[in-house]
């Protein structure tokens, strides 16, 4: 299929890499429905190219990514003349279903170059991945759902208990507060690097990856990971399902719009 | 919510009793997308009604539903300028999607009057139901996914094996064949009636059901419900998300499309 | 452990075969709650013995159980002091899950020689049976929980869908109807003798045992169980505990007392 | 249904919290097989308030609670002319797997704020919480079961494991020994505070508590509760069903009175 | 790899069908270890071919498979110097979890045309297929684990008790009885033939099958397929795993081969 | 059965001990095929001794063990005549499963005194144990499956995500690292000694084992141990089948061999 465009999303393959890279610095690569959709299809292009063994996530400037740019969700949702469950459905169960469905069942060794911090769906993204390179200790996930009138998406219902402890996950997301660095260290990050430029931490790992995979007998790689996938997969794959459709009521009763609205106004009112 | 407006899907609430009926026999209650999804919303509603325990599907003339309009479904894809991913999360995943969960997480007794055939989507319909009621050795289920460039949807992944054997799925499925009421009784259909006309036949079936639950204490019939989920639920939820996201591929490389087209071409010709 | 007393079970060891025999035809193998432990101790007590292989369940008269003794729990209900949960922990929750779980984890090959009607819970005990040989047409399992504001107990919310089919179990456990011989044969019922007399009937089927193990090497049967208890052990376990923790509230709220009231009430006027 | 009573256990509700307090600080908090019992009403007395969010566990003075009381147990047994089964099935089974289905089926967030040590059956319940608060280092878990010729219970079969490590959970299982400060840290406890008083602890808590939800929108939490769930809630479910069958023989077997028996002696004369 | 060779199985490859032949009419097709062997790899290579979508299994003669040949493992077993355990894991489980395993996850669907009996392991296997046809009423299956001191094999744990109910393979696997034309039909039988001649029976099904597919689309089939096995996949592999490790310790003690001396005696007797 | 012999594995029984010893200090324990074999029927008599509640695996000199002996399993396969699939199934499928599986459901608590490295299948057998003891901080784990050619083995695919966490296992599964002491500390590894001599390290966790159990009542860790087995036996048993299976095709497919010849080679130049 002709892929969609995308202007702050690109990639490239350098087999056995299958490189993603997110280049939308001025906006927190903040991301539209379509650029997640965008996304979620060079998952499956990387999935059929027999070349590729790895499939790495960079990004770019400060932020991995600020999550779903909620601006353009709500105009788009006032200027729709669909009805709300059509509006919603389109705009928010079938992307989440369909991005995270790419990464759940990928096949290939997913790894999240995380130059700082990730929020909301995005941050669900890089729990879903295999391994994650965090650059510095400013690193954070955030995942505001309790605070914008809705629920845990992504996987997040699962990954997060099982990757960062139930306990911790409740806490965090009952009261949408930050994982940290700390937080993240040994359970989800697997190494810190503590390089100034993101171009260069980018670099830095994928020498480090072209380095380590020398003498490795790549197809060990995917037969592991299918393997290892025991482990999440089944259980995210239920997940989402449950996640998308409880999720909906919530869009269509309208409370995430209304406090998307009262963010706007704030932060509005803070630059006056 | 305020609900979409469907020509051919009705409803009305007797205590306990929540009837939805498919009013539409000219196309042999051939639905839209809307129609599915107005369905879907219908059983939220019996949902949160607390006078209801029995959400009930009842249909007109001949047929119980003929399945996705699929007409619409190619004019509708070949008039929108959508890349062919959203176009097909829209019109087909997250549609699916909803409608099955609708089901498949329903808190009320699902019963279906099964006035005669139901094809495709509206027979995965039927083979999530608790209870099926059925007119005449008439009626039957038929699943084309073989047929159109498509897989299993609607659960019956799991339904039709589980409710009827697991070979006996393979072979109808796999060669497009259809389950007749013989392969259905005792199975899926729990008894089959004898009468002409499809408003008697509805009328008896209701008629028989406020005899038999004079005397239940209908709290019980709930609960029993929710411990008989047990069963099928959390595999339907996980199938019915494993479906739409491997069908989608299916729509985007086009063959459903041009098989439509195909069966649009032939009969037309049939009728010249 | 000492074991309490039964007037109407007893039992004796002719090894392989671990024999349990309902001996109280009079009130149609009516259990009282104590009844019902002691058979649950019977079956652990076979569990134990290394020169069982078979645990086999035979009645007398025409009934095989009719099921607990409700005018005796009504009784015992009203005369004791205990708060409304305490009483039907000990009298309901307790009982229900340790006869249940005895049954569901039982290492020796289950056999019910059924004479006649089961009814509650002896139903669902038959239900938990490896193998069920029935005595003419005339037998039947008849589960009246909606009728009297119970749930599902005794694993058959589990045992009667993967045993008897989906839909079939919905029918007959919403409305209370009966499941005929026809429904059970070669589902739950393995084979139909047609002997007039009870005591002849348990006698033929022992006799028939004796001759098909002559040949057989008997650990290989126990392996075998151990093997084919993964079909069903796991989910009878996660539902017993589901079934009697739900159906607690519907004892405290009082519901079946009144119920088993109005039955007596009216028997005792049919009588008048 | 009318609540039984409890001197050591109260509550009341500020919404969105609902608040239980153990009260008996001279006993260590230590409870009877009533005092579980009242406090598994009040998680169905939660459940059931709409306008609760957060179920929250305090205590007062040193211990959060020493857990049953056996010397009641103990005499309670010895005073009995039930029969061995019906004892324990009254005494033990019933009793723990009402109060630990109480807490794992729980719908709203379970916040436990440990002002101090917890043993056995309500160290199984501050495992069997969502959120941990700790006041000090001093506060630990333990689970005294081999030595007192008891099993697992509570669920801690498979929360200790999940939560805490399986290897973790082994040691300190098998060998009696304590879970630390330092091993429940950001696995079970959340957070630590350091304030003499426990009054004082637990205002704190419901400060902060009142702090973090003012901007939430509170049904997203008990949305996302109920997704999490899905981690633990049906393994714990089945294990507790088990677990309480499994101890059945050993409490029958007289071992932990026996035990029980050996202390007290100690204890006495340790003081003469 | 090079294939080893197969004096009695046979194949070829009709794209779409990869067809499977056995043609050891005069041993019945008792097939040595070897020859489980080569129907593994051809399995695997039916997965590897793009171009293929079936993979039928054909016999010819009077049996499908009588199984096993006993003769030729008794032989080996006491020619060999082995100790007992290598030479079980040589001879047994390493190669009934191999076979098994290219059944239970073979990609491509599954028919086998049963022109007649089937035996033991190769009974097992007709339980592994997805679609079965027969020839005439004369067809049956036998497990005569019990006889031989074996245990249930090839998956038959989980495929009989979910393809023919679970007391219905109880009472068969137990007492080592028959599964007859009429206990398989509409279960693991979809339809009957009535030809004389096999090799008449396996061209028909050939030909019906060529008509079938003629306007489908297969890739469907295949992804269908993939849905599908969420049914039955899972619990085969996890069984197959505990099946041939418990049955290890049956061969080792040599009950088995005394029970093929003794019929291996009695046969030389009845022929004398 | 007769155990075969094992020159560098021996045991005695303690009880309520059964003490399994390494002894081959100058090969670094590292084992052939028959000495894991010799582990796994240990293990069986282990589970069979009711005197013995705990297993403990000891070993000697500076490694744990280095795992298979790969130049005697080359040697092997080039000796051999028999065909590639054979070979492997006896030499690597058949011995692996057995293996595994003897440790995933062993019935006694399992020790590992880890005196030092463990390596491959070795540090598998690591991950499979209950609690480990380890020697200073110079032990660790290595599993260089992906260096050799191989696929995770020994149940690793699910004891190394759901012990060290799910990131963690697979940045170090996939890029051959090593398993540090910190990596294992807390979550593999129970407690750390620091005593030069290994025999005297032995000794002291034995000593202590002795004075912990003093006081316990040990059939309640046995109880325990099968409770706590719900957390990962199951899955254990699943992918030990997964694993040999889709390790088989690497074997056959020759790599492992190559590499093994070039990591010879390479030796062999550094010695001259």
């Amino acid at each position: 299929m002709e892929l969609p465009h995308s202007n702050i999303i690109s990639y490239h393959v350098t087999s056995p890499f299958f490189i993603i890279k997110f280049t939308g610095p001025r906006s927190l690569n903040s991301f539209t429905k379509d650029d997640y959709l965008y996304l979620g299809q060079l998952l499956h292009l990387a999935d059929k190219d027999d070349s590729v063994y790895f499939t790495i996530l960079q990004s770019c400037g400060t932020f991995f990514s600020s999550g779903a740019n909620f601006q353009g969700i709500a105009k788009q949702a006032k200027n729709s003349n669909d009805p709300e469950l059509s509006k919603w459905l389109k705009n928010f169960v079938a992307t989440n279903l369909y991005v995270t469905d790419s990464f759940a069942r990928h096949s290939k060794v997913l790894i999240a170059c995380l130059n700082g911090p990730a929020i909301g769906m995005s941050a669900a993204i890089v729990g879903l991945c295999d391994i994650v390179y965090a650059n510095t200790e400013k690193v954070y996930l955030r995942f505001p759902f309790a605070s914008l009138g809705l629920i845990t998406e992504g996987g997040t219902s699962i990954t997060l208990p099982k990757k960062l402890g139930n306990n911790i996950a409740y806490q965090k997301l009952m009261f949408n507060e930050i994982f940290t660095h700390a937080d993240l260290k040994d359970k989800v990050i697997n190494k810190t690097y503590y390089i100034e430029d993101t171009e260069e931490f980018n670099k830095t790992i994928l020498n480090e990856l072209n380095e380590k995979i020398k003498t490795l007998y790549l197809p060990s790689c995917l037969k592991m990971k299918k393997m290892l996938q025991s482990n999440l997969k089944d259980e995210i794959v239920k997940l989402n399902s449950l996640e998308v459709n409880d999720a909906l009521q919530f869009w269509i009763d309208g409370e995430p719009i209304r406090r998307f609205d009262q963010l706007e106004n704030r932060n509005r009112k803070v630059k006056l």
